[in-house]
């Protein structure tokens, strides 16, 4: 992958027309804020624009999706957003994979499957990324762009609670306010709405709660029944990891969900002073230093154990 | 109270020395980030100024508090800030409530009980009304200021999730985080940190959850037998209040807390279209239309019944 510049970016785009889109598998608010602030904005343009996922946009986006209308063409120039690699473009995507002709990402991780590409990191969203190439393109942000590039940020951000959210995360957020973005609708619907079925989950989940080692490793247990009774879907797992790793004097989080198979999809999240991504490296799985995931095969007894003993001589 | 302007407080308190700064009873963020971004500045212009409260300021706010050093004098200036009322002054300060030469706040029903002061209801966090005095008296912002102006602007919006956030709110918190505000920490601190205890309590509120009228008013209660069994502290139930109202179809969240003398505080929260201050009016209370209060006498039998026949009608 060649790496160019924002200008760069801005220019390819600007001579392309019948641009294809491609959003991630399992798609989260900054991908999608990424696919449809381009769409929108390349539209905007006059160009014939659209974004695509393997997977359904959540309705929750539905302020973000309902204000473009679906265009069909043969596509002549495709763009990937917030996408580090081709194993995440799914079934639908995965015939343009080796196609790309533009990456636009924040991935450090980024495989560089793209003919051309931009992968700055520092982004705490893949949508300030975006937000500097609408820029250089000249292009007015609207009331759709300025909604779909807050929603990048605040949702690949928490909310400004990762470490990740600079102040460009701050200043540009507060840039979409002026332009329309309806950020009080928009944290409200992200971070302060929780399903029924998400709420008997995690009250399950909390009764699941175990603390071990003094409290430094505090532990829940997501299983199959749990999902059954609560009526929870996938989506209304999000976030649950992060709870155990709240607690006061918890230095390493861990999930244990239970997958159809039987095998455990393990996640963990320190603080960031330990290294859960080398616990996890164990067991084969990785990610990043405070977040980081694997999978387990056994009971549950002993995906518990097996785990607790790996972290607890991390601690 | 005459009203006064940015630049007129400025010139007061440049030409004052030996200044109490004074925050209100039960100081939250804002108060405290005020209080003390104030002190700190009036200091670094060489003048003595000690921020004081009638309660205890809170362990978890030591990063503010821990940078600056007791200071006793006999007053010559009385300020007050983030502080609508003298009823919130509290014992130790109700001396001052006749002798506050200026007021710096930000609650529209401020009752103007000093000589001179300025009350901006359009900031979200009094701290940004703070911000902008330390601007116009030329003093720079070090990191003690920013990281006490930022832990105003974030708990006063609810890491922005409030409706009061605006554009300004965001705009200075980059700006602070420019100025060494230790943004992930504060954050981290505020938002995404709980107590055992206030664990065990969240655990037991949601297991008493009711769900009434087709789920469009969800009821907690929080009994002094919780607060014993879970340990809890009064400082523990904070935002605990605000659960009932997240559930996804939840017009009228509800908490009942059970007081020492069998009398129950109730706490209503409402996405804004149902106006709970009036609903809480019905039983003497009051507050905003999205969040207010009341008091209820019974058994929690009778407690409820009272509550939910007059919530109910507001639907």
């Amino acid at each position: 992958m060649k790496t160019v510049t924002i200008e760069e970016c801005a220019e390819y785009l600007l001579k392309a027309d019948n641009i294809l889109i491609l959003m991630h598998k399992s798609p989260d608010g900054d991908a999608i804020g990424c696919g449809y602030a381009l769409a929108y904005a390349l539209r905007s343009a006059g160009k014939k624009a659209m974004p695509v996922c393997t997977d359904a946009i959540p309705a929750k986006y539905a302020y973000i999706t309902d204000g473009l209308e679906e265009q069909t063409f043969e596509p002549a120039y495709i763009v990937t957003v917030d996408l580090a690699d081709t194993q995440l473009f799914g079934d639908k995507l995965i015939p343009y994979k080796d196609k790309v002709n533009l990456c636009i990402d924040h991935h450090g991780s980024n495989t560089g499957y793209a003919q051309y590409g931009i992968v700055d990191a520092t982004a705490g969203a893949c949508t300030q990324v975006i937000k500097k190439v609408i820029n250089a393109m000249n292009i007015a942000i609207d009331k759709n762009i300025a909604n779909a590039i807050f929603t990048g940020i605040v949702t690949d951000t928490g909310c400004f609670k990762y470490s990740n959210a600079s102040a460009e995360s701050y200043v540009m957020a507060a840039e979409m306010i002026g332009y329309g973005a309806e950020s009080f609708m928009i944290n409200r619907l992200m971070f302060d709405t929780k399903s029924r079925q998400r709420l008997e989950l995690e009250r399950m989940a909390l009764d699941s709660m175990k603390f071990c080692y003094d409290g430094q490793i505090a532990m829940i247990f997501i299983t199959r029944e749990m999902m059954e009774q609560s009526g929870a879907e996938d989506s209304d797992t999000e976030g649950i990891a992060g709870m155990p790793r709240q607690i006061e004097g918890v230095k390493i989080g861990i999930t244990l969900k239970e997958k159809e198979d039987g095998v455990f999809k393990i996640s963990m999240r320190s603080s960031g002073n330990i290294d859960v991504s080398a616990v996890c490296a164990k067991f084969g799985g990785g990610g990043h230093k405070a977040a980081a995931g694997c999978s387990v095969k056994g009971t549950p007894e002993e995906a518990e154990k097996a785990v607790l003993t790996v972290a607890g001589a991390a601690l």
